[in-house]
């Protein structure tokens, strides 16, 4: 089973769901290099891990996160050589890659300051919930840099169009909650002192399966984003067979004869 | 000129505009192996019609479609080998690739159940209008199975956006007619006594030309999905030019320096 | 410098912002073969030019274009053969490409009549501010063409979504003010008399820096379009690597710690 013994970023797991968040409340949850490391590494855990079904990915202190902390990371990265640099993009890059590739839907809860790579983390989640609070900035520009950091260029139009993600990424901006939910950044937004449950209800009621068709689902909105139409759909027919011959569709159609509610099993 | 004598699904044609609708309206209208096929068949043959101009999708008894019958479908699916399940896949997701590439535009008119692969159909058509009433849901989740069905995964994003196509995906749930409005899906929502003559209006003005022109942008806009900017514009550009060649490029132009209504003519 | 000195449309340059429209607002500012040629030149040359930091695309007496003109463009088309007809829809093309190629931001203040490749031109650029009166119609199946023209059937999907794109461009039809802001295709919508400032506005606060930064967001935007999601993440890794080593990311860094606000300066 994957380990929860992490150390720069918190972790619990119950009931098949792990809940994640990033730590020092009082800094509002800066991303330092060593947790961009352990929450990459762990991710990729994930991917092989069969108990949890689905992650939460929580704030801390009423604040998602602050992003790279300007004193840890930006201070340091202004002294780097091209190579450090790189490889601090990479690994940066490869957190993102190892969220869309873990197979487990990943459940966002933001609330208060969500910028930066805390903005990036929520975008590359599955699923974002919000409060009336949170303010979400794609801030690079303000720090001296280009919007297009660990993906946003790519993923943020798919998710808002093209035209409100240029607005964000060029001014670098806070969209607030109400403008997320508008564009569809937003899953749903609920009062702060109900978001950590809202957000287990949907991981809840996502674990509950079939998590072999889930796996496939979010293995399959990242690998078509390219595809043409014709390689999608065959890439689905592919796909989807795949996931006719687990146990959990057999359960149900049982069901479904019972009039019962299938119980997914996860094969 | 297409054959409109279909034994699995009705058909009539009439002033250009092909209606088409599912069957059984007593069970919803659910798709069965042999109306599968026999659509899949009709909308490949509708390649090469120049008869029928536009394509009015239509609902039956108040219900679009719920998609595949669970007696019929589904519990044969549960016994088959990986053979025959990606022939079963495959056959459903040329059902999306003919109807992409009939090249005539396809206006469903959306009422009451439009579930499964009735919300794959809904999708795959080019405009949708709905009622109040409507409910689409992609509830392959619901039967155990990937939201990847029929290209659902690459086109849904597209219209509707990642983050909002992800819940629909993972959850399974029902859209509303007022949140497929507000989010893209529906194109238009009226009462359902209106829903058929408001399809059939779109139809007819669509239908009124320029016909080569029509089947240019929906080549096109299927065409370009994975086109780098550079390609797409450089495969505008050559599609532009050979429309510029029509007779109806001319024709309103005509009509144009004559102050008078171009009439269409589709060459 | 580049010019301003343009026989076929206007330009002028001040504070490092380039604000250019159509001429002829008497006849609602169409384009003719030698404006698009001459705004093809410029946005290419505008590539290699450090002074101009923004555009504003303004309109001119309460229009913004009103696209090809029929006398002066679409009559001499229907006259041409199809080796001079490409050459035609590859320069109009080539006026998309070179805009959305130049590397500074370019904010559209739209008024009045935007229609045809005066839609487009709006299309193709990064922020669209427009006033209540616009009204912005992709109408090239009312002159008997296509909707795929000048990158259209690529574009205007990823702002507003597939399926209004397809109802625009199948119709023809007016998009309001209104509709344009529900769906992401403007930015901001203005009073009349208030929008040139608005537009100028954006411009300066995007010119005020960092360039480098704008200029590298606004090439990943157009190069990551068709990428993976993997490509699209090492890619932006590579370019943000090089934006860290620009000393405006330095600026930004001491400016920070010095609780003062950057004055970057593009390099």
């Amino acid at each position: 089973m994957i380990s929860t013994d992490t150390k720069h970023f918190l972790c619990r797991i119950e009931d098949g769901i792990a809940t994640v968040s990033l730590d020092r409340p009082e800094r509002k949850n800066p991303l330092t290099f060593d947790s961009y490391a352990e929450m990459r590494d762990w991710f990729r855990d994930l991917h092989y891990d069969d108990d949890v079904k689905a992650v939460a990915f929580a704030p801390n202190g009423g604040n998602f996160s602050s992003g790279g902390d300007v004193h840890d990371i930006i201070g340091p990265l202004t002294k780097m050589s091209m190579k450090e640099l790189l490889a601090f993009t990479r690994m940066t890059g490869d957190l993102v890659k190892a969220m869309v590739n873990c197979g487990k839907p990943i459940i966002a809860a933001l609330d208060g300051v969500c910028v930066g790579a805390g903005a990036i983390i929520a975008m590359a989640s599955d699923i974002r919930i919000a409060t009336p609070e949170t303010k979400t900035a794609f801030l690079f520009t303000r720090v001296g840099l280009a919007g297009c950091d660990m993906g946003a260029c790519a993923i943020l139009p798919r998710i808002i169009g093209q035209g409100r993600a240029a607005e964000l990424l060029y001014t670098g901006r806070s969209m607030s909650a109400e403008e997320g939910a508008a564009w569809g950044f937003h899953n749903k937004v609920v009062a702060a002192d109900e978001l950590l449950a809202e957000a287990q209800s949907w991981a809840t009621r996502i674990a509950a399966g079939p998590n072999f068709g889930h796996m496939m689902t979010k293995t399959m909105l990242a690998q078509e984003w390219s595809m043409s139409i014709e390689q999608a759909i065959e890439a689905e027919a592919q796909a989807q067979a795949i996931c006719m011959q687990t146990a959990d569709f057999e359960r149900a159609y049982q069901a479904f004869v019972k009039k019962e509610k299938p119980l997914f099993q996860g094969d």
